[in-house]
């Protein structure tokens, strides 16, 4: 059906000659020889990064599977594994096939698996060697996994979803948990291997503070997984306990650590937007991770950062910079952090005071400039930092990863 | 500097192998076969929007040059060209190199051209043989282009932009564009070759309504034109005018027929959601176009879904679908229109009648179901219609066209 070699793409009858936006091709200066707009990962801020996480999961007892689908950037899916991560997690089959082929061999499918394509993806990886786990949440999707996956011949390892009332997927219920647990386990193409959570979407109910309720959450993701393994469920000797996205990893991490877990349990953290951190929902999340750990210390650094040129002046205090929602997320609008002029140096930045962004367009940023703004020129290139890391990284297929110098070093390819 | 060769991209130093979501591999058919979420193009629609679009303009008197930032697919481009689009017009350099290394010669780059690396990208189109015209809008960019390619023997043509207060790029006023033009007219680098406008942001005076404004706006680019013709500022036999999205291309399009122009004048029309329409913003600006000029008869017909499965059923009333803002643009949320069981055929469909998508996180979606909808099972299929083609498009790096069979008859790639 589908083939996990990327040569096996024959089917496409209209190729289009690999050609986009913002690739550096051979110049490496940014400020100089980059085509603007470009997306920008800074080094320094970077392998801050991968190490602060690596090392907080591991003085936490628990091992790091950075969500993969933030980035879809092999190369950064590489840095993570070198510094210590355990695994890759990703959204979905043909993002875990594309993990596979550049190399990660340890993949956390954090979903469901529906549909018998993608199915099919997950049982070549697993037939070329993958060590994979999916989720599971209901008793008619495990049933067609079992018939799908025992045809074959394989066994696909699962972790029972637990999800909470008014959130995303999961059980809602121990109930549930427990009825699932039976299916999969008399199930021949399934090995229940663990519990999944996201505790995200976790709500605190009237008087409870949200940090309170997720590390209850967690506490039940753990009870769970004792109430498998006290049923005999579990079909492996060193099950999994996940949970953790970027904005909640000391309250995820505390509880598992101090759940008296036994120490054959796997505990998983699976934060992706740390790897790049940002200056919005991210930043936010973290001031509040400090404000609540203060040993943590400095905590993630914003590295990814969006360089775009001022295209017009057309009237006194409008900037429109050539930069738009196909370049940036769009969760919150993006903010001018500093301005250079074209083939300039990186220690040479010109003011942004009071520039606010306040419109994007497809295309086009209409940027508010303060009175004071009349030395801007037409080219300038300004320094965006931005909201979500996911929503920015899937507008691009290469990434400039610069040093201090903004000297393009790397330039990573994504395969959203 | 860079290279309108393909092949010229040496400077990546971490390649990723090419693996990405969504890609129909080896089998054709939709509900079978492919791996979803996908996203999918209705031949029969998009057909009939090709056609559609071009005898309209030719109807009126005008060229055709769609804007391929909409779709960036070169198999579309050529779709467009072989019905008769007189060029493709751009936004940006990069992507104007993506047309033309895909055998589009005739380029309109609908802004204004800002930094040296992008301008290096025009000037080996121009070198390699294209026909290309960009906008122009400050006396500074103008002279910034002309140094570039007068230094390099080339002469540039450009169209100068008329933009309106409060607007986004363009000169506000007719003295400003007739300053530019003595400027432009002077450089050896540059060649003026027309003027340039866009409707989309017109803004009606109190009392007068957008229509009165929109041709209002029409028959000052003609105005303009006239202007620098007689000025004897143009430096071409057959100037252009050019406007209009896919919104206003009735208002626009006989605005400029009927302003008694010159026949050496070309008129250029540039919508670029025309060619899949929507099930959102631009399905409402038809109904207003249709509703002002009931002779165009039926419209356009919406061609762009995006397929995506049930992936959780976690309470009563609510489907968890596996399809995100990775997937869709976000505009509006997609609207449900069809459901199928998955290895089903087209003609069995099942209701979706009082669905309703209600939140988009990156690669889920929260649809509400009515009380009666407990027939759904995990693996559904379904079919939704999405708001503003662009910012789905750019969520794809191939998309499936399809017969009314739901038979995947090609696969197109993208170059965003």
């Amino acid at each position: 059906m589908s083939d996990v070699s990327p040569e096996s793409t024959a089917f496409p009858t209209a190729p289009a000659r690999a050609e986009h936006k913002g690739l550096p091709e051979t110049g490496p200066r940014l400020l100089a020889d980059v085509s603007l707009p470009a997306a920008v990962l800074h080094e320094a801020s970077l392998a801050h990064n991968l190490g602060w996480m690596q090392a907080f999961c591991e003085a936490h007892g628990a091992l790091l599977a950075p969500h993969g689908k933030t980035t879809m950037a092999p190369a950064l899916f590489r840095r993570q594994l070198e510094v210590g991560a355990w695994a890759i997690t990703l959204a979905t089959a043909p993002q875990c096939r594309a993990a596979f082929v550049n190399g990660v061999t340890r993949l956390l499918l954090a979903n469901q698996l529906v549909g018998r394509a993608n199915m099919a993806i997950v049982a070549e990886l697993l037939e070329a060697g993958a060590e994979l786990w999916c989720l599971v949440d209901s008793v008619d999707n495990a049933r067609e996994l079992d018939a799908f996956f025992a045809e074959r011949g394989l066994r696909l390892p699962v972790l029972i979803e637990r999800g909470v009332p008014g959130g995303r997927c999961g059980c809602r219920s121990r109930e549930e948990v427990l009825a699932l647990a039976a299916v999969v386990d008399a199930a021949a193409g399934l090995e229940l291997s663990g519990v999944e959570g996201y505790e995200g979407l976790v709500k605190a109910e009237a008087g409870a503070s949200p940090e309170t309720a997720v590390a209850a959450y967690a506490a039940d993701l753990v009870d769970t997984l004792i109430a498998l393994q006290r049923a005999g469920w579990l079909a492996v000797a060193r099950p999994l306990v996940t949970a953790s996205g970027s904005a909640w990893h000391d309250i995820v991490a505390e509880a598992l650590r101090d759940a008296g877990l036994d120490e054959r349990v796997r505990r998983v953290m699976r934060p992706g937007c740390y790897v790049t951190h940002d200056h919005g929902l991210y930043g936010e999340a973290q001031a509040r991770v400090l404000g609540r750990r203060p040993a943590l210390g400095e905590g993630l650094r914003p590295a990814l950062e969006v360089f775009a040129q001022v295209q017009s002046l057309p009237e006194p205090g409008l900037a429109i910079v050539a930069m738009g929602r196909r370049d940036v997320g769009g969760d919150r609008l993006p903010r001018a952090l500093r301005r250079y002029r074209e083939g300039g140096t990186a220690d040479r930045t010109l003011s942004v005071k009071g520039w606010r962004v306040e419109t994007l367009m497809d295309q086009h940023a209409f940027v508010r400039l303060p009175e004071a703004a009349h030395e801007v020129r037409v080219g300038d290139i300004v320094a965006f930092g931005v909201s979500h890391p996911c929503l920015t990284f899937d507008k691009w297929r290469r990434l400039c990863r610069v040093n201090e110098a903004l000297e393009v070093v790397e330039v990573l390819a994504t395969c959203f």
